[in-house]
């Protein structure tokens, strides 16, 4: 059926058993170990230097080249897309002064959201949201220092693509302002990444009240649970993005304009409306549980019904022909000459009586 | 029946698949890019000047002619019924000097209710609620400057229409008071737009509750679920503006005078007690839920008691009559001339004893 | 039965198509307007001046003569009885210096609690419970002024009587004592109301406990319903007097001197009892819900088992009785002479069999 | 059975219709009224005055004698156990000049836990739990002086027993400190009287539990829901005791010195201990109730499994030999001299097929 | 089955009736009275004193031996494994001058986690996981204080030989810090314990799902609640570190230096880690429960739709076959040569006519 299509068929519980184990490092290890997930790709290196008039974009090969790039600009984005290569990140951290644990942090990527301020730098982590047959996380690690911007991506994803875009083009005020309102750019992209999850999610959900309401497959309470876990999953990805970005549009920090926290402020009633809409979605997905587990028992209702009504009539019917069949030798009935008929009589009377209380008890209808 | 035609036939989801894709520009676009909504319709607007002894109403064709009535009374009120044409939107935004991120905000049909403080506006967003099949949300922005009040509609609605009579008949003291008093007179008015919306919904649950311990249709449960979460809508929607009212009646802002904050407190009293019915009436509709499944199964039981009392009683009977009828050489029973009398009369005694012990296992009742 | 007497039978959803309507303003009214609820009494007007020494108690004919009374005794405690008359009330108001919207609201019946403060008065809308077939709520409002103390009921209550006693045979400190004191004794007296309301609830639980263990009416789990909904209801009712009786025992106002507070700490101790009690009754009264439910499917059970019995020791007799009731003209058995008691015997060995089946499966018990 | 006699017969729901009413007094009494609970005890009053090298406990006639006590020694600890007697509270409490809302409280024997600071005292309501057929509270109430400590109980308990053995055999620091640290000892052994109270109630569990896997009576829910009726009584009464010890360990009080107060948060650490093990009792109760309905509803499911593969093994059966116990006169199978054999076989192949079928599907398993 | 044995075969309730009581001393003991668990172990005491350039580690006989390292090297790292004897732990208490309260809580061996700021040290009680059939808790006392750590532990554990290991091979920075890093180091390597747990949990629910969607046996509800129970149980042991760490991250404390503050931040953040998997974990256990019940009543659904479609359709067949077993004289039918073939063509109508309608209801599908 059609409407199967949109709905996840893998019922795998979302946070489980996931590529990448809890934390990259066994516990007791030396803080600020750095460790490389398990499948991570190797690290690819650009650059993009701009100002209001100035505009550079460079594939580098080692961290190293970095450095030249550092102040040639009004604002440095140093993107690294692949987490495969510990040296490079460490050598990325010991240019630019990054503390060890939040270096660490970078490998992490199953780690919650977050912000931390350090002396330095602002660092954050956060995650994009897109579409498989379930929704997918990647992580984005993101150091605000002054000059320049330093982002790590676990791959080369396309939900930053249209800042560079942007940025390539001179399209709106980007090139003209600094490293906050590059910093702004790209965790609002990341916020709104997480709109077209939302359309989509609530598709399924509309698939999945219609499934209920007409023919459900036995595996529909097991996809509306999973539709559940992944909007609650969902919401543990945008509810520290949401806590984050109040912080930033509220607190004073050096790194941050006036004027720039302003578009914080945005950022943030768009995440504010996104965990609004989940919760919307999660109280909907409960509904779909009670709605399934109630149609179940209406069916079941249906079949009893037709038992019930289907027994009681020949039940006594049965047993009056069985009456008959007794071989007494004196019965006189059986040699009345309208014995007969008038069994079959009362018979018909009894069916006949017996759908009538049916009918009156209202079990004849379709209810 | 009549009591069906109150209760919403459509099932759709609320929130759901709307007219209006979840956010207007995509993501990653420019902040402050206007995008019309789908279906908007073309802007009207209309200007009304007022004073303590002075009131004009006109209709103008394009957004430019606004600045000559700039100034021109105490309050300029200008409202602007439809969203179809940004450049309408954009024009007035440059005249007044307003944010682009607000600007961008009044086309986003689907936003929470919220409130922004500007340098020189207040910029509220809220919801006027309707009656249709169900209750549908109309979004209202407001910019409140100095000496003016800049309202955006998605279309021509009704709710302000009486806050316009109380202008042209200058009735009660809004001809009198600044900008600030005409801002809550609008507030004030979406916020009671609700209350109708609550006593329609208040008599859909009592609909509910009749139909369930009567004879309730197999899709009741859907609809009482519909109902829930059209009140959790609604809760949704009253939630922000129970809070923005607060702050307004709270904090101190240049724009709202000391005498009208009592006003706004006002106005939060009645947003508090719509929450607060809300949360009744959704009690309420859960119980309904539980009510519903429990009359399910009651009825269920009641079927089930018939089909025992049935079968319990004949199937002995019947194998009673079995016995009779087979067909062996030598059956002694068969030959007694009170055999067949005999056999009646212990299927006569065996079915009343039955009747007895049921009747005192209480399953004769109607229970 | 004579427990049933004790439970309501009407089973009205509280809360909703009250005799009054949600606001009685129509939205967007001028606000202050005052409108009469429909079926409001015509307004009775007491005055009690009083001091340690004095006491005089009047009725008068019109609020007009209320002015003669103003400062004619250390406390001037005014009762309006009945809001039948929008113009006696307006009186008063005007007398007063009282805010029109607080005006207003002494009509809006359906209110819930609130503590207002005023430049010239305390306001303070709450809510006595008493007792009907169910609770039933009647507001009272109250200004606490300099010198006086003015009282709006919907009808002459007898929550208050008791405080007229006081001060007419002089009991306590009542007449020792300022404003401040005598709106305390009003509070006091209103929160009070409560407890032999919470009385009769926690025996009418008592009552659908015992009726569910014996022998539950069909209508069990919606009266269970309408008392947990009553017990939401008087929450709702105590939770904001609790707040604000809070706020007085707390707070610095000019009003209430510091020896009076500690009474208004002890009347906030009795309230918050009450919100206690009433979280305890509705956690009882989900639990009886549950219990119902469970006792439901319990007996279901029993129906069940015995229909299993009858039918499963039956059917293989009756198969048997049928094998040897068919009419092959070669079947040995038949001829045998032992043939028949043979048959006999197996029957009741398989039937014993099975019974000693279900003895063993625990069938045979009562659980 | 053993496991029976654990678990509570009585099914009372706790905390309604108890020997005492809610309040002692009417609702608009005057304030400070003394009425004695219905069957209280009359008063025993003992005084245990020590300090350091000085210890003397003797108990006294009257109220009266009190006076020459306070002052001989460094403390001097005041104890009253029953309230049957109005006077001797009064006598005490205007010797100590007590507030009066504080001496009602004394006799309001279903009050909530509380600390109120008095100008001259500390006042403390707590309530000490017992173990009884179910657990069972007294009220202690304790107010902390200048030199004295006063504390009035129901009837003579034992839980602060070991705090008198403690003084007279003058064992640990309690002879060598003051009030507070009596004050401490007391509410220490008040707290801890919860301990013995939540093994018993973990054992209870733990049976029950036993019980709902083996093989529960039909009155298991209601014990469970008793049983978790009891752990939230147990919890509102520890909750307001957390809240004041927590109080005591943190706030500047002239009466608690900065050494006892350590004391003190180490009796909040136990009380938080307590309400942390009662939820997670709870959790385990709620738990019990799922699983009892499921258990049941497995059972059901057995029971219908049987229903099910007897009916529907020799339904068919009988249909066949009913097919032959028909009285054409023309039917030549019954002529065939192997049509009986031929018959029984085509039944032997019908029943193990559906045997067969059932096994396959799993049905025969013990599932 | 191989899934079964990754899952806990006993259901014991965790918490309930474990090794040690609720608390080792009884209600009403001297504060500060010290008693040793039932079953601990005698004590082991190791000394490990370092700094950046010297490591010693010894085992010693006597707690008096430890006298003549403290102040011996920078670090001096006092551990003591087995709480069999208190005169040990008094002996150290002693020498290092700990409150006496906190010398209680070390044998308190079920106390929740918690942080306490004495004069001379941070005491901080917490508690290891590790995993047997399931997880298990193992209490951590640890004193820090200038220039010493002291920690207890019920036996010796591995949880924190890294940290040991660390430091014999001077790994990291921990050799050059002072106590406050060891501290990190100690309670960065307890929190880092519950990942391995979590990682075991997260497949438990995985392969629990796996069984409710193949074949779930009888106690699968019982082991579902007994993960759940366990989780809970993971969360009660994380929640409170999660606050001390915060505490620890964000106050000033002389003990603790601004540097090693960011640590303590990076394990804040693992403990909110762990509290967030935690809180998906049990809603994905309570999604496991519904689940089965519902996969429950889907097997039970179509129990009884064979069973309906076998009596519903032989039903009225047999009657039918009973109406010509009758033995009336007078039976035409019985006559007809073509009497037989016409029954049985009846019967097979009714029959196929009977399948048409179930498969039309959609009955004979595997739903």
């Amino acid at each position: 059926m059609n409407l199967n299509l949109r709905i996840p068929v893998s019922l795998r519980i979302p946070g489980l058993r996931r590529k990448a184990p809890l934390t990259p490092t066994s516990p007791g290890a030396v803080p600020g170990t750095l460790v490389a997930p398990a499948e991570a790709l190797p690290p690819r290196i650009t650059v993009l230097a701009y100002g209001p008039e100035e505009f550079r974009e460079t594939e580098l090969a080692t961290a190293g080249e970095v450095q030249q790039y550092l102040g040639s600009a009004a604002v440095v984005w140093v993107n690294v897309d692949g987490l495969g290569d510990t040296k490079t990140v460490q050598a990325l951290g010991d240019m630019l002064h990054i503390h060890p644990l939040a270096l660490e942090d970078v490998f992490n990527i199953r780690h919650r959201p977050k912000l931390e301020e350090y002396d330095q730098q602002l660092f954050v982590m956060t995650r994009m949201a897109s579409l498989g047959e379930r929704f997918e996380h990647e992580q984005l690690s993101m150091f605000v220092g002054s000059g320049y911007v330093l982002t790590f991506q676990e791959r080369a994803g396309d939900c930053l693509k249209p800042v560079r875009t942007r940025l390539r083009e001179k399209r709106g005020q980007l090139r003209n302002r600094g490293v906050d309102y590059l910093a702004y750019a790209i965790l609002d992209a990341v916020v709104d990444s997480y709109f077209p999850v939302l359309e989509e999610y609530s598709e399924r959900l509309e698939a999945l009240q219609e499934e209920i309401l007409t023919n459900p497959p036995t595996d529909t309470l097991a996809r509306i649970q999973a539709t559940r876990h992944d909007l609650l999953a969902l919401r543990r990805s945008v509810w520290p993005q949401r806590e984050f970005l109040s912080a930033l549009a509220r607190d004073e920090t050096p790194l941050i304009t006036e004027r720039t926290r302003l578009y914080f402020r945005d950022a943030h009633d768009h995440a504010v409306r996104i965990v609004d809409l989940l919760d919307t979605y999660r109280d909907i997905g409960n509904g779909l549980s009670d709605l399934y587990l109630s149609s179940m028992s209406t069916r079941m209702n249906g079949v009893m019904k037709v038992l019930t009504i289907v027994a009681t009539i020949f039940i006594p019917l049965t047993f009056i022909a069985g009456i008959y069949g007794m071989n007494f030798a004196n019965m006189p009935e059986l040699r009345w000459s309208f014995g007969y008929p008038l069994a079959l009589g009362v018979m018909l009377v009894i069916g006949i009586g017996q759908l009538a209380l049916f009918r009156r008890k209202g079990w004849l209808g379709s209810g």
